[in-house]
Order: structure tokens, then C-alpha cells, then sequence
């Protein structure tokens, strides 16, 4: 293993589901869902399958039919107009989204400003980019149980040097949901400086709080966004791994010269599947959003009466929690004995962190899980104290 | 876009596909087969999806089903033992096999050694891990109509500074099977100059003449290669994206770390469906076989008929021709216009030598198509002279 990778061994998703299966503990650790999407985008991936559609390479940009379906979405939901055949690019999964347009857009040296914590894989794929990663606190607010971007400091870490920006909004792990007012100071900063920012959207349908606002759709972002957005959160498929980038012409080139030549092209079946998902009515949005806004009540009500203190998502299906109530300083350590103390997985935000002080108290929870399993949690958790 | 990847536009095959579908020529060009593989493959990935096997994220290493199916076919088929938890890994396709073995394997500055012509892909990803490539020429043969591999130069192009050699047998496009003699002549120097083989076998079931030898098989070579190959081309699925990688579980696991930040996981329900095709009975492999010697057949005619200089494969899809004795010298010129002046679609090996001089007259045919295609397009190419 090479150098640059050398600090990242496996992720930590890996080593939780292990313990998970090891132990036969609830899983809230990874982020998917316990119950299967819709049956009819189901039969349409089998569909696909028997009439052979997908089943030899697919166009190395996505099949048309999906990039005009993504096209339509992003024109109905947030009068976004892409151009199918140029402004869209369909990817493996949002993963390989972010490790293309790293690939394609930073240079060795170049500084990437990103929220920290963040997902693991922004930091692995600055460093497979041969980037180097600045990264901008999300700072808890102990008046409003959330945590908030301190602009200042993301003015301050901009730089001569800073390529682009990667923000997250929805925010994993700690369910931020930026601001109108944030995201037009983050798309001022990027006009005044020129720099590009790519944005990590695959919550945007589980803002559970508000609506969600596209970095792309504020002033002068449109030119200078990298969109990245993913079914799989979407649709409860994140096994199908179907996700893309939406952008201008120059830089969807870009991204997919990196792309074809990380995967070549993406799962052909599942392409034309969420071709018809992306089409669902309206009203399948609003259930998602109100049964994971019940789910959210429960597990928020479980671990507050646990003991944890609770930070409130507005957005995703993670709840970030302080375990410092509960008489613990260290998440990561909490979170390798949790398991056989009480029969739950859960990610320590810490493995999100360069600052590891700093994450060291935070423990994520998933609720993405059907109302007894999440009960069931709650109850194991509740004779931690 | 960045300099790494400056000279890597869109691959040939995206820009000859366009073609293709613009002319409406007959495309022999990308190697994927116009029949798709057998009905109870196809039905095993529909159980998947409606037994809910693989929707959600998959292990990253991939499904234990699909692991152990690959350790008993590297068993049952070269009496090579691999642990199914430790030494293999499934990946998106051979070609995320190949962009993670480089990302993970290579430092910037470190030399590959690589075989000329080469499939695309190795040149990008060998840029991307900021590694230099070194070509190693397969010569035209005029005596055998074959390409071939001089020992001497391969043993020339290894410096202090090389890190890995990066082989392909059944070589794609020339149809090369590298033989017994090359291939321990390749083992004694990685072992002597203590290098690590990269050996993408992907074409390991489509040796037309002879039986596949895996790299790995041969003295002191288990330890030091990373074997890549891929279902897509084994069982006409080339859609689905599921390919892996077996090797040590030290280069496993550096490979695996590169991987989960490039894709993630792969596609699941499709990994379950390979895990069962991988188990189809030895008929079907032959089967395949005979139909594609029948196939390298009409082609060949069709091609010598029409006046090219044909190369004959051992093994692979695909006819590497000389196109010289139709009056041509420029073999990217020749493919451009030949939809317009034949209604069939080719690739120019050009486009994967560094050498453009030495590959410019040589242009590849696929022959992983219907015998009527193949004869249609014989008919049509027979208009050429
Ligand atoms: C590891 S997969 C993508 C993100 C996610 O699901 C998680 O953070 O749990
Ligand atoms: C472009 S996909 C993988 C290789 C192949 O099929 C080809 O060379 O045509």
C-alpha cells in the first residue's frame, strides 16, 4: 500500500458491520435502510433485465433514458435545467461521483476545503488526487442541539492555493441541513475567490426540516457547481449503486474522463430501474420524508431518555449524540464495546475528524430502520446508564 | 480537468460507439457481445432482487457467496487455492480492478512496466497513481501472423525504479496468449528482480487455441501477483460490472483500500448472480469456446477475403488487421470513415500504443457477434478493395 493511502485502512463501515454480524448486535452503524424500496422500481430493474436493456455496456456517460429522467428531476424540483446530453453524467454510486471529480479537478498541491467531519471517502480521494485536505469545523451549538458552520472560518481557510470547496448539505454524520444564508454566503465566497465547489447532495430528499436548497441554485453557482447526487438514499436501493454528477458541460467532461476510467461505465439494469424511480409521484417524497421524520422522534426519544446528548438532524438519517452525559470521553471506544454492553452498532464521528479531540465525544446512530427495530434499540440502550 | 489526465480525452471506444450509432453501422468496434449470456443467469440476479439479496450495500470485500464461488473456480480450474475471506475482493468490473491495484500499488515517480499495445485504461490509471508507464512492444510476426513478446526487451525495460509489471494474456486487442515459455520467462524476472505482477486474465475463459495459464500458477508467482479478471466477458453479461481480484491478503487488502473509496461496493443482486454462473457446469465453457472458434472464423475468411492483413488470436474477441495491403497506412483515419464507406465500425490500435508510428497501420474487429453480423459485415467490408 502506498503512501498516500497509508492512513486509510479500512473504512469504519467495515469494521462495524463485522462487529455487527459478529456479535448479532442492531445495526446502526451504516447508512441503509432495513426495508427495501418500492416493489414497482424493483420489477422495473427485472423488467430491464429480461427485455435486455443494460445488460452489455451502457454509453459510458449513463443510458440516455436516465439522464433524461435525472435532467427532468432536477428541472421539476428545483427549476434546474441540465442538458441530458452534456450536463449529466451517471456514475457509480455517489463514491465514485466524488472520487472522479477529485481525480479530474485537483492537482497535486491543490488545497481542498471541506466540512469536517465528513465521510471518509472526501478525504482518501484529496489524497488519491494528491490534494491536500483544509478542513472547516462544524462547531455543536449547545442553544440549538445542531451543528453550525462558522463562516468566518471558512473564509479564513480559503487560500491562494485552494482549488475548490466540497461542501455536504444534507450533512453526514451530523445532520446539518445549511442554511439559506450559509449556503449564499459559501456560493459569495466561491464567486469572490473563483473557485469551484462540489457538492455532495444525496440526502436532498431526507431534509426532513424545510426544504432543500441546491448549492447550484444560487447566484453565479450554476457556471461553478459540481452537483453529486445518489438514488441509493433516494429510492432504498443503496445496493444498486447508481448515482451521477450534474453540471456544466467542461466540467461533466472532466469528471468523466477520471470516471471511465475508474469503472468504465456503471451497472447497466439498475440504470433504466431508476430512470422510471426518478419519475415516482410526488407523494412518494412526502412519505419518505414523514416516515423518517416518525422514525427520527423515536430514536430521538430512545436516546435522550438513555442518557446521550441529543443532536437534532434536520436533515439525513444519522443522529450524531454526546456520550460525555452518559460518563464516556472516548466515541470510538464507546462504540468498539457497544455491541456487547447493550447489543447496538454505531459510528464514532471521530474516524470523520483530522481534530480527533474534538470528535472524540460524538457517536452517530442510524434510524433508517423499521419502528421495532429502532424500539428494540432504544430499550437496549436504555439500560446503558 | 488536470495535467495527469491532459492527454486522456474520451476513450476510443465512447467516441466509435457515437459512431456507430450515428451511421447506424454494423459495430464491431467495443468488445461486448450482442447476445446475451445464458437465460438462468439472468434469472438467478432476478431472484436476487426479489429475495432482497444485495439491495442495500453489500460487504465491501463483496458477498461471501460470490468469494467462495470465486475460490472454487480458481481451484477447480487451476488447482490454485485462495482464501475466499482474505485474498479476494470483488470489484466494479475489471476496470475499477485495475484503477485500484494502481492507485493502491504504484508511488508517484514509480515505473510500470506495460505491454504495447494496451487497453486504455492501464495508461490512465497508471497517470492517475502519478507512476510512469513503460511500454514493452508486441511485435508483428509475420511468420506465425501473430504478435510477440520479446523476452529481451521486457528484461530491458525493468529498471531499479520499477515497481510493478502490468500483464494481460489473452491480450486485448491483439488476441496474444502469452505461452508457457513467455509466461515462466516473465515469473523468473519478476522473481529475480523481486517485482509485483498486475495480470488482467479477463479473456482467461476465451483461449481459443490451448488452455489459459494464470500467471500465478508458475514458481514464486502466487505471492507476487494481483490476478484481475471479471464475469463480464466469461458469461455475456458485460453490463453488470462484477469483476475481483485474488492475490495475498496483504495485496488484497491494499487493493481493497484503494476500492472502497473509488466505488464503494459493487452492485449487489449482480453478485449473487455471478456467484451461480460461476458454478455452471464445464459444457458451458466449452460451449462458448466453440462458438467463438466458429465465429474467429467467419470473420478471418471475411476479412482476408476483403484484403486486410489478418493476425490470428489465440485468444480474446477480437482480429487485429493490417490494413496496408488496402492502401492504407493511417488505421484512426481508416476507422473514421469506415461507417461512412462500409457501414461497419472498427478500432485503431493506435490509440493504445504510445508509438503511434508503429501501431497507426493495425485495426482491431470484434467478433462477439451473431454469425449473420459477422456475415453481413464481411459482405460489406468485401466492397472495401
Ligand atoms: C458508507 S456508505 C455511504 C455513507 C453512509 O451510508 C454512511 O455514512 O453510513
Ligand atoms: C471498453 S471495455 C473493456 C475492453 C473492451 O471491451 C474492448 O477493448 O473493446
Amino acid at each position: 500500500l502506498n503512501r498516500r493511502l497509508a492512513e486509510f485502512g479500512t473504512t469504519v463501515f467495515a469494521e462495524m458491520s463485522a462487529l455487527a454480524q459478529a456479535t448479532g448486535a442492531i445495526n446502526l452503524g451504516q447508512g441503509f435502510p432495513d426495508t427495501d424500496g418500492p416493489e414497482e422500481v424493483r420489477e422495473a430493474a427485472v423488467r430491464a433485465l429480461r427485455d435486455g436493456l443494460g445488460n452489455q455496456y451502457p454509453p459510458g456517460p449513463g443510458v440516455p433514458e436516465l439522464r433524461h429522467a435525472i435532467a427532468e428531476h432536477q428541472q421539476h424540483r428545483y427549476a434546474l435545467s441540465y442538458d441530458p446530453d452534456t450536463e449529466v453524467l451517471v456514475t457509480a454510486g455517489a463514491t465514485e461521483a466524488i472520487a472522479a471529480s477529485l481525480l479530474a479537478l485537483v492537482e497535486p498541491g491543490d488545497e481542498v476545503v471541506a466540512l469536517e467531519p465528513y465521510y471518509d471517502s472526501y478525504a482518501a480521494s484529496i489524497a488519491l488526487a494528491g490534494g491536500t485536505r483544509v478542513p472547516v469545523q462544524l462547531r455543536p451549538d449547545a442553544g440549538t442541539a445542531t451543528f453550525r458552520l462558522d463562516l468566518d472560518e471558512l473564509r479564513d481557510a480559503v487560500t491562494p492555493r485552494t482549488r475548490l470547496i466540497l461542501l455536504n448539505t444534507p450533512h453526514n454524520p451530523t445532520g446539518t441541513v445549511l442554511t439559506r444564508e450559509e449556503l449564499a454566503a459559501v456560493a459569495e465566497l466561491a464567486v469572490e475567490r473563483d473557485l469551484l465547489v462540489v457538492t455532495d447532495e444525496v440526502y436532498e430528499h431526507l431534509v426532513l426540516d424545510g426544504a432543500h436548497l441546491p448549492l447550484a441554485s444560487f447566484p453565479g453557482m450554476r457556471e461553478r457547481t459540481v452537483t453529486i447526487s445518489s438514488s441509493g438514499k433516494t429510492f432504498s436501493f443503496t445496493g444498486w449503486k447508481v448515482g451521477w454528477v450534474t453540471s456544466t458541460p467542461a466540467l461533466v467532461s472532466a469528471v468523466r474522463s477520471a470516471k471511465q476510467f475508474l469503472t468504465f461505465v456503471s451497472a447497466g439494469p439498475f440504470q433504466y430501474a431508476i430512470a422510471e424511480a426518478l419519475r415516482l409521484p410526488d407523494a412518494y417524497y412526502d412519505e419518505l420524508r414523514d416516515s423518517l421524520r416518525a422514525k427520527r422522534t423515536l430514536l430521538t426519544d430512545g436516546l435522550t431518555a438513555a442518557g446521550f446528548g441529543v443532536f437534532r438532524p434536520s436533515g439525513t438519517y444519522f443522529i450524531t449524540t454526546d456520550v460525555r452525559p452518559l460518563g464516556h470521553t472516548d466515541g470510538i471506544d464507546f462504540c468498539r464495546h457497544l455491541p456487547a454492553r447493550a447489543g447496538v452498532v454505531a459510528i464514532p464521528n471521530a474516524v470523520f475528524y483530522d481534530d480527533k479531540a474534538a470528535g472524540s465525544p460524538f457517536v452517530r446512530f442510524a434510524f433508517c430502520k423499521k419502528d421495532e427495530v429502532l424500539s428494540e434499540a432504544a430499550e437496549r440502550l436504555a439500560g446503558l446508564g
